[in-house]
């Protein structure tokens, strides 16, 4: 017997998260050069990184022999500074995905239950499945979350519900009394995982006051990242935020050093260019109105998006898709999400939302 | 009921792991200067950061706010073409823990049992018990394997056998012709996972050709890092070569994500930098003998060591190591490894390990 053979079956039965086509891969594939193609795939920040995240990396290389900080001292005393929390609250992770697989380790096991909605990041279903845990995918209400479903989808053996606000692959938003309604309403038993990946491009006023929700409910999780906003994708920092015997236990499934040196002083760096955080969330706002616009122009349905993608629907989406890459624009389809239809494109510079236009025009125009 | 009280008790029972004191953190707890303390705790490679890793990190960091390429294309080309292995082979990691993590993920679930060294490297019975199944610790001989006794505690629930060459915390050596031994007699159906982090400190025909006998058994996984000869610790990363199949089953619970744009880039300019390696392996071999001289004269014990660090026993280690730090030299009290009377000491340029040898000798005479 091959050992393949004989590792668990949930194992056996993953397929991978498929990640957007890098730009080298493109390049390599079509024979385009590298600097033509624009890749609009992967919700990164297209201001690129920033000046004081490089400085901070610039003062760090002389230390890179030495192994991170496993215990993330000055980023989580930054965090603490900046959200008024304790570090004891504090999970840091190799970018969200990474919170997300440690709470899945360290509450999940065969037999229990997570609930996440249909049309929600691809992540979720496969931390649960890595644990023999069973994903109950709950049926999206207008490609958002139907939170009254998925309190109804709970159960004795649910054990997390995880839920994306503003919501990637759709873009979708929940009002912070829904969400406040719903976290009242989860049984204590149950972890609220509220990842808020893309939290920092909506308005003040229509945000959750998730950090503030912890002190009331010890089963509260809130994920964050600076893949997005923060522009450090590249890097791999995200944090969590949760009641401190939560965060202990995440924390012992936690590789010590997952957190590497360059990613902990960017982070730090960035935190504090508030700068940055704006350009990033204005040059987002007028992209997501230069998009919106064209496909109304262009007649393409598409769902209104709050975060740093908009998500659309196109007669012929896998030739359309086609079409883009032989031009060498880069977008992501759906397929598997379930949305075969719908192609999603992240916002990128003036130039390359112009770009994408353009191609997308001239593609549609060729029936 | 709260949710930490309904976690999988073997997740609850895990006592993370105990990194070496960062040097930052022993400035804080001392008031001392961080440039006059000298960290000797951590196996890390003391001629710093390589120069041909700073000028790929250097390329690298415009491209930050991206997503690092999630299959790793130019490093599994880079390790292909100096390992003479293929592409399907490769499981890339954030550092050799990551992979180790991976592994026993992909192949254990609750109630398997995973067989190591008692006094092997302390992660594998972390990411054994993370998973529910049940670490065997067989008793070491003279410090290092019995591969015999390892041999004889496989039984029909063994899934995963770890042997760490040279081993950590111990610095001891298996024979390339035990290995060859052991390997041939362990049941197919079950991985032996060689763990080779310091393999590159090895003469040549010191070494177990572990490449080489991938052909010939599917059920054998080879791990490396660039942490340690090669000079990467804070950029996180690190490599397995195993059969195919093998290798795409682990790789379906790996992070899209896992290891960084900036570790695959400056792993990437390392494998080709014989000049860096060589020197690490030079200033390696003068730093063994300068301290184990050094401990032959001051009466002590240690454990020969073919790696970057020596393992010596000390008439009381907490006190001694109390001492050290104080006069802020950092080394690693093996305690958390069941040898209380042992202190690790990593090897370092000339000066710090001269600077240790004469902390040690007047902390010594002091009684």
């Amino acid at each position: 017997m091959h050992p393949v053979d004989l590792a668990p079956e949930y194992v056996r039965a993953i397929a991978p998260y498929q990640p957007g086509k890098p730009v080298s891969e493109l390049a390599r594939e079509m024979g385009l050069a590298e600097d033509t193609i624009v890749k609009l795939a992967s919700n990164e920040n297209p201001l690129g990184l920033p000046a004081s995240a490089r400085a901070a990396i610039e003062r760090e290389l002389a230390e890179l022999a030495r192994y991170p900080d496993g215990n993330g001292f000055a980023l989580k005393a930054a965090l603490c500074a900046r959200f008024g929390v304790d570090a004891a609250q504090v999970v840091l992770g190799n970018g969200s995905n990474d919170v997300l697989e440690l709470i899945a380790r360290a509450f999940l096991k065969p037999g229990d239950e997570v609930v996440f909605s249909q049309y929600a990041f691809a992540v979720y279903p496969l931390v649960a499945q890595a644990t023999g845990a069973r994903g109950v995918a709950v049926p999206a209400k207008a490609w958002g979350h139907d939170l009254d479903a998925m309190l109804a989808a709970i159960n004795d053996r649910t054990r997390v519900v995880f839920v994306a606000n503003p919501n990637n692959p759709t873009g979708t938003l929940l009002s912070p009394e829904a969400i406040a309604r719903f976290v009242a309403a989860v049984p204590e038993s149950v972890l609220v995982v509220l990842d808020e990946a893309y939290t920092e491009y909506l308005a003040p006023e229509a945000r959750f006051d998730s950090v503030g929700a912890l002190a009331q409910y010890p089963n509260l999780i809130v994920s964050r990242t600076f893949s997005k906003a923060y522009g450090l994708a590249g890097l791999r920092v995200g944090f969590a935020f949760a009641h401190p015997e939560v965060a202990d236990l995440i924390n012992r499934v936690r590789q010590p050093f997952n957190v590497n040196s360059l990613a902990q002083a960017a982070a730090v760096a960035v935190l504090d260019d508030a700068d940055y955080l704006a350009r990033s969330v204005e040059v987002n706002h007028a992209g997501v109105r230069a998009l919106t616009e064209a496909f109304d122009r262009l007649g393409l349905e598409y769902i209104p998006s709050s975060a740093n993608f908009v998500t659309f629907r196109a007669p012929d989406a896998a030739r359309l898709n086609s079409r883009l890459l032989a031009e060498g624009v880069i977008v992501r389809p759906l397929a598997p999400y379930g949305m075969g239809d719908w192609l999603r494109v992240s916002i990128g510079l003036p130039g390359e939302n112009a770009r994408f236009i353009e191609v997308l025009g001239a593609a549609l125009a060729r029936g």
